[in-house]
């Protein structure tokens, strides 16, 4: 397949991560997460996290989210979250299904909530008719590419609490939050309350396995089992484990995503002037989303492959990715010149 | 972890596996299994199972038998399957949340059903209050390491397509059964009638990763949603796939399995006759139930790591592996003499 | 309690429906549907729909409803419904958790979907992260009072068919739609191509059950089952089909619903030119919202019970019934106008 | 339909229930169980069950069977239970489908858990992979007309507390159980420590209508919700509870329950030495099971409706009801020596 901005998974494995895997394949390992593997890498969360942080592997993101609101959530109450939530578009119903709860989507401006969206579900309490709300859900970066400050997450965390909810927050990317506000995982999560957390690596290098990361030890009650049931229980863990040992040894997380979020800054500044080509939202992460005339658009997927992001008003979505080169932004921002003059 | 007999998914990756992965990690590749690595797999697939046979990569057993379960069954219909099924009491209750049906959990004899045992449970057809059976679930070999005949396995499938049902296999060692029989997984599955297959490779050297093989077509529809919704869809699927091809590649599974097999052999022989160790079951694949007294029992895992299969019947579970060596069994044969002795 | 405008399911049962209950209080009578009085009610309903119209009695509208969604949708499909829809905002998740599926949940004018704003979520078809529409759930009349005309459901259902998908109406008040349109019930469902209607008779005059009326047989498999499982097969049947056919007999569900519209005219034209009084929707059937000023609001509740419909706006509900009175009517609207004096 | 032995459901309603629904036919009443009735049969309920009792109306014994082990489980625990338990084999999988936990099934005697049939289900408490146990679920009188003695209760609830399980009485036909035991309510359920109640009153005299007794306050929380997404909340409530409130005025289960256990002593005396007839269990409520010659059963069903219990086996049920007459029995047995006698 031709290198392209189509999305950060299709990148391949930090080469740390193989390395790291090739070298936890000896021996025998106890399964199911009681490897020494596993238990040295969870002391690292706890080192990233905060002593009360549990980490828990799972297979992909869908298994993380899913996972996180199934902690804190039963079906008869129901989760607040943006329209563009992933947990709401782009899970085929995973919520619904495994959880049986509501998800009351909200439309958000750059997909973010804020306090005063939230609100406007914050009724019904103790209605027997009214699915409870119980969970409000951010995505850090959103999943347009666009950034929640710490004070706007702190916000939202004390209105949570006021009113007795949890908070999840989507990390798929989390990486590219923390370099982008320049901050710890810990003072992105842990210190602003966050009460379970998603944490992702696929997208930034792994080559699979994501992370269940509970911040709230209420919440860890019955994890194990209910991860199990949920067919996230991975036998040859130790081979998850070692890939986020990979991740956070030499900040690897960071310089991977550094490197994606300045890709996206220099691909960014490549299309900001051109004529014709508009982008839809601060460019905060590895994200660009871009207007296009319909027949540029189609000609360009013809040499490139990307995702139609809203098929009704032309937007298209561009990542960037650990992996991206400059040679790659040339060579497609000289495409897209190249058809928008003809 | 000292290496042992604790189960087959405590050994590593083959190496040839692990090479295919570092192979696949060049450029990129699209994702969610639209990469070309899934699509030459899945012609591979075709060669071993049938032209009809379609493949869908997914994370681990319990989804593939899950997965498999939910393409033949509606929540208000039943799954025959022996009492000692994976499906029954290993996967902490999938089956029943994920697709909400009854189990029918026979007592059999060496975990293998018959179509005796299957008519205990062929009643209330048509009655509203009642279950309807669907599916019968056979495990190839047993979860006891015995094994179905290819003649017994007929007159089940027999049986069950008589009652318009269907029948799942669990082959989550698959090769194991095939190379004790002698045949190939066509010959095993596809020619037998066998509507859908849990095909499993990590437990025969793979890192992680199953496979769900339909070989019904009426049983495709909708699998690709299903398998989203069940959170068991991997991003990066070229890594899964590549596994998979390797796994055929000279017949890496069967080199694997042979191997196991033999060991089995071995070690059972090295047992056999030694007095207060009975072997519980025809050792026909890669395992051994053996009855210890308790004191040898409970000496003897302060040394390896194996599991408990029956407390109260002293029971144990002796698991070989593609990676176990004729050193490793008279290491542990030593062991037991050793202690059996004092 | 005083009477008052709360609820049509305020009031009580109709003297004939209790009547009936008391006739066939006989003897002995086949449990679970298998009775005399459900054959005979089931032929009543093939007279009112059809002749491939099948009816399964069920609890309450909840349950109607759900079983409605479930025999026509699996969990990695999505239905598509109106906002204000009783399935989305009042049933506290049940489809979610009973059918798993997702509600794509459209703002609409007056309760009403359009072609037009269906469309909008007419995408992501084929595309496996993306639950795939198929059901179309419209309620006639709608939550808020106000009626779909023959033409607009006509284009409806000719747009969910054009797509593959069906059409579930809520009936819940259909006796009261059917009255204001001055056709039969088979001119407003099955001759429109209805797939699945919640047919109500408790909010018009029945003590309680509603029911299921299946008219596309594809819909029809496994109905039995499925109701047990959800818990709605009710065990003496025959006083849940007697009311049934006592709502039928000598037009009773006519005279109930043509007198609570009436009722509602009545109301509204007390209403209509009040001061600081606003009517919020057309009042087509026996519902009438209006939009006070929120002391009034506050002090009439002192003497009133009815419901807020949104709290944010002032908003309320009041509901006329088959036994509202013109008296009821005269205090009420006296009360309000001493209030608004005050 | 002619009357018979069919089921405790073919039966009608108590007149006595029939008038407290016409007398409660007046006015308005609030819905959903906030209306006086409601409150006032309440009250009713702790008079009977004590102080802690918490009565939930739901509309049939498998609502209330679900609902009362919603309250108990999470989907990845297990309930232990008689093979022959309601939950187990009539209900079509509701348990797993609305609760989706597992069911361990129980081999029994007679219909009758034991401590040490319930200790054989006690292993695998920490063990990820296996479904925690967390309910004993007990039928009183059990499904084959058999009781559990005072003491019997007692050492099952002692076992269940012991390891912090709940326990669950399905108690459907309870007031036969409490007539035969000569005790109160209070005495076989709260006394004991049941953790929470199915009670049943639809096969003695009610027209429909179950209700769950939460006598453990820690499963309190969240039922109302529970109820309404399970679809279990009846709108016109009141017509409910006067059922009950009928159904505790004057005894009225008392009478009831006594008549239709002194009918199956009449019957069971009637048949007890007639030849080739041969009772199965002790007749210690309203039911006798019995197994006949193949000729025989088939004949009688020709004249008579009843179940076949056991095909395989040719055992049949013949239940009393509340309503039988002497006279019915004398018709029954005389057909039953007649058709011997040929």
């Amino acid at each position: 397949m031709k290198r392209g901005f189509g999305s950060d998974n299709h990148s391949g494995i930090s080469i740390e991560v193989l390395d790291a895997i090739a070298q936890a394949n000896i021996n025998h390992a106890m399964a199911y997460g009681e490897d020494e593997y596993s238990e040295q890498v969870k002391q690292t969360f706890k080192k990233h996290f905060g002593q009360q942080a549990e980490v828990y592997f799972v297979f992909n993101g869908t298994g993380a989210n899913t996972l996180c609101i199934d902690s804190m959530t039963r079906s008869h109450e129901a989760v607040i979250c943006s329209d563009t939530a992933h947990i709401n578009v782009d899970e085929c119903g995973s919520i619904q299904r495994i959880v049986g709860c509501r998800l009351l989507a909200v439309p958000t401006a750059e997909g973010k909530l804020t306090p005063d969206l939230i609100r406007t579900q914050l009724h019904g309490f103790g209605f027997q008719h009214h699915s409870q709300p119980k969970v409000i859900s951010i995505t850090q970066p959103t999943e347009l590419g666009t950034l929640y400050s710490i004070d706007e997450i702190k916000s939202i965390v004390a209105l949570a609490h006021e009113y007795n909810m949890y908070v999840h927050m989507d990390g798929a990317r989390l990486a590219n939050a923390a370099v982008a506000l320049n901050c710890s995982f810990y003072d992105l999560t842990t210190r602003l309350g966050i009460d379970a957390l998603s944490f992702g690596g696929t997208k930034n290098g792994l080559m699979m396995g994501e992370s269940v990361v509970i911040l709230n030890p209420a919440l860890q009650a019955n994890f194990l089992y209910r991860r199990k049931q949920a067919m996230q229980l991975c036998s040859k863990m130790r081979f998850l484990a070692v890939q986020f040992q990979a991740y956070f040894n030499n900040d690897l997380w960071k310089t991977n995503a550094l490197h994606a979020n300045k890709m996206a800054q220099i691909l960014y500044k490549a299309i900001a002037n051109i004529p014709r080509v508009k982008i839809m939202y601060p460019v905060q992460a590895n994200a660009i989303f871009v207007q296009l005339p319909y027949d540029i658009w189609t000609q360009l997927q013809k040499e490139y492959f990307f995702y139609d992001w809203d098929e009704s008003k032309n937007i298209v979505r561009w990542m960037c990715s650990f992996d991206t080169t400059e040679n790659d932004i040339h060579s497609f921002v000289n495409t897209l010149t190249r058809i928008l003059q003809q």
